[in-house]
């Protein structure tokens, strides 16, 4: 049995899914359930919902819970979500963790607790450790959510070892959104167990080469057809054409990733549904002004969306 | 009348006040309240509950509502507190407020959003705004609460002055834990009608002399009689001996500092009252190992605390 056959969870390609919002700035939970919809039609595998495109730190855990409740109601294969559960309390991470579980998701993207900072690793390990024992959930799926320009907290590779050595079956993998190549290389290679997914399509080609399982990324919310290419072509052995489908992708991310990321893809959200709900947002992230989502729609190439 | 006459709001001395757990790591109600009491037979004019000391932000809404609750049963007089209300979520944040308000709190002590970083002026701006807006209360005192080096958001001299002229009444007051005594300085002389009150008791007497309301300082758990007297020192006229206090309240204050603060204080606190209770502590912190424990109370001078 080669390691994909074996490993567990979400794999591929992975949309960090966009919350669209009402006028009071509320998740719009049948707006969320028809995005969703629509990035599986467009060939992601999974939904990372409330992860850090997903706006989810602006959310109360109550928001979030009945968001999830929400997708769930509008049919949303519950085996496709890899919900961020993630939060400084760590009560609120148990409790957004549990429901995620006992809602049947293929497994829960966990943050390290961001607000202090400094901790050393015996506190983080504690953190992540306590989320596990008071859990005492078998079926437990949890993704280490590596993302240190947001929470200013580093999760290494000891530390990653040594979750994996207490907590094997549950501490199952990581999104690293670190883009740091040679360190999602280097897990591949020293954790052969561990799922790695890349938090950018842009290193795609490279996570899956390496023996990583895909991407979890946020501009997928609009390159997912693309990014699938990308994906199928080499699973299917065919090294040139992935090469060339990556070049472009790797384009496509680049013309988004010019702008503010997650307002970007809101107005370009906007854009391709005709609905100018999308652009709504929560402060402290803003809204593209009119000039700059001028520039935007006119430089990244729309037809290649979605 | 003169500038402290007119003032609004919390003055003096402030404990950022520690929150004592059980073995389950949930608040001890009782605990707490004691705590409080202590604080202020030790000289504090008033009760920073719910900030960085507090562990405020590993606590979930619902515990801090119920912590708040506690110490409302427990008889703390309610306009001797000022709850730190932040959080990333707008939601929570303006809940939070709320129920301080609604309890008839002095004030309250607001994080900017902490999740993301690189957000620019605008939204921060849109965040505090649109708290003051949901809240919509003619009680509301809002307190800035400046703590760069655990958000990574730095609230500039250009944010706060046109927070203060878009909500004057309500944005009245800062608690600065930049440590940077140059910028406090200048926020007393820029915005004279503004509350100033450093995050450190190393920097009282010079924010008293420059014309700001005092401190909310995390030693100030077992500083509070020496620091009032610092205090009471200045306000009476007695220049110098307010100095020779100061400097005596500067060293205490450095012999906490030496060791990491929260986990020392709580450690402190286990000693003071004969309860090891005491040293419980959420993670990501964690409690001082035995031998650190055993320096602590070398080094620290025990008979001058509380």
């Amino acid at each position: 049995m080669d390691r994909k056959e074996s490993a567990a969870g979400p794999r591929g390609i992975l949309a960090a899914v966009l919350t669209p919002m009402d006028e009071d700035l509320k998740p719009d939970h049948k707006a969320f359930a028809a995005h969703c919809h629509r990035l599986l039609a467009a060939g992601c595998h999974g939904l990372s919902v409330f992860g850090t495109t997903g706006e989810a730190n602006s959310l109360s855990v109550d928001e979030r819970l009945a968001a999830l409740e929400g997708l769930l109601d509008g049919e949303v294969p519950v085996k496709t979500l890899l919900p961020g559960t993630g939060s400084c309390a760590l009560t609120d991470t148990v409790r957004l963790s549990r429901a995620a579980l006992e809602a049947g998701a293929a497994g829960v993207l966990v943050l390290p607790p961001f607000y202090y900072k400094g901790i050393d690793d015996d506190g983080l390990f504690r953190f992540f450790a306590e989320v596990v024992e008071r859990l005492g959930d078998d079926r437990l799926r949890l993704y280490l959510y590596h993302i240190p320009q947001m929470t200013g907290v580093d999760l290494g590779l000891s530390l990653i070892s040594r979750l994996i050595d207490a907590y094997p079956g549950a501490v199952v993998g990581t999104k690293d959104s670190s883009g740091d190549k040679g360190r999602i290389m280097t897990l591949c290679r020293e954790f052969p167990d561990f799922s790695v997914l890349a938090g950018t399509e842009t290193l795609l080609l490279e996570t899956l080469r390496g023996g990583g399982e895909g991407c979890i990324s946020a501009t997928v919310n609009v390159t997912s057809r693309l990014a699938r290419h990308v994906h199928d072509a080499h699973t299917s052995g065919k090294d040139e054409e992935a090469e060339a489908l990556q070049e472009r992708l790797t384009e496509l991310r680049a013309s988004i990733e010019a702008y503010p990321v997650i307002p970007a893809l809101k107005q370009l959200m906007a854009r391709l549904t005709g609905n100018e709900k999308w652009c709504n947002i929560r402060p402290p992230l803003s809204e593209l002004d009119e000039e700059t989502a001028k520039n935007l729609f006119s430089t990244v190439p729309l037809a290649e969306l979605l």
